[in-house]
């Protein structure tokens, strides 16, 4: 089977990866509305991965930015762009997944939502983390996978949308609903690969 | 890392074994009230991988029984067996698993009791299969096991409390509690074991 993996260039969407790659054949596909460049294809080939870029709608992000505005919070914005990402993913492979985990906040798909998505578009959506803690995640990122820290260096949607507000609301808007630190993961190389 | 994978035998429990294999050390662990004979150390050779049984008292056997004949329906007390099946596992391994699906009724730990068993008994708790769907589960299954369908096959607890509650409350209360059919898998092979 063929497995298109929704992918950040962060730790988790790697290990996601890594977790389905001795089951399906993985192509990691990376979300951009064009807002900023990204590196994740080299990332990608870093880890061993064929990758696509598939382009987003500005349209979209600026949908997304004004729900965050309104809520004060970017859970719901982030969620509505993921949705989007899993139906246009759901396109071009008939297994769509991606590196969302049981601890996590945003974005995460309810059990509904996830059912929903597999019978709207005949799609089989897999979370390989789904089922792991964050300190069992961790154990096995550092097995598998080199990864440095910083602010906004991956290729998640989040920093196209914090970068989107910034420009249309101002970098005070940005502050006030996102949290302080966006710590976020970018994974440089994969270990013990051993097929 | 060794993870001690709960086995009973079926299709879940060993494919949530196979996904796991190429990440960590699998033991595969039975579960058994010793009411009903079970083969499970053979069904573990078959499909390659170290198996122990570990007993567990009748007493927790009778308390479940009572519970489902309390309920009319056994979830509640199948959730109170899984539970202490997996505190049990905890004394053993650092990493605990199971094969429970995101599909899956019981046994079932909500994200609390999940969260609660990992902090009390300082184990990580690994759901392999809790990400995929019924229909993803039965693609992989078909891929890397040989199944056999059954009534009362597999090794799991309520092939046992059935028994129980047949020899404490007669037949006509196991079919008052239980479902009708109670079709069950057992893998009898691995197939594609690339390593």
């Amino acid at each position: 089977m063929k497995a298109g993996v929704l992918f950040s260039g962060g730790k988790d969407s790697a290990l996601a990866a890594v977790l389905l790659s001795p089951f399906a054949q993985i192509e990691l596909v990376t979300m951009s509305f064009g807002i900023v460049p990204n590196d994740a294809a080299a990332v990608a080939r870093a880890l061993g991965f064929p990758h696509v870029t598939i382009g987003l709608e500005q349209e979209l992000a600026k949908t997304s930015v004004d729900a965050m505005i309104k809520d004060g919070y970017p859970n719901r914005g982030i969620n509505q762009v993921h949705q989007t990402a899993l139906e246009r993913a759901s396109e071009r492979y008939h297994f769509v997944a991606d590196g969302t985990r049981r601890d996590d906040k945003a974005p995460l798909l309810t059990l509904r939502e996830a059912r929903s998505l597999e019978d709207r578009l005949r799609v089989d959506y897999v979370r390989p983390l789904l089922g792991y803690g964050r300190r069992a995640i961790d154990a096995l990122a550092a097995e598998h996978l080199e990864v440095i820290y910083g602010e906004c260096i991956s290729f998640d949607y989040e920093v196209e949308l914090r970068q989107l507000m910034a420009i249309s609301y101002g970098h005070e808007a940005v502050n006030r609903v996102f949290p302080k630190k966006h710590l976020q993961s970018k994974v440089t190389k994969r270990k013990n690969a051993f097929f």
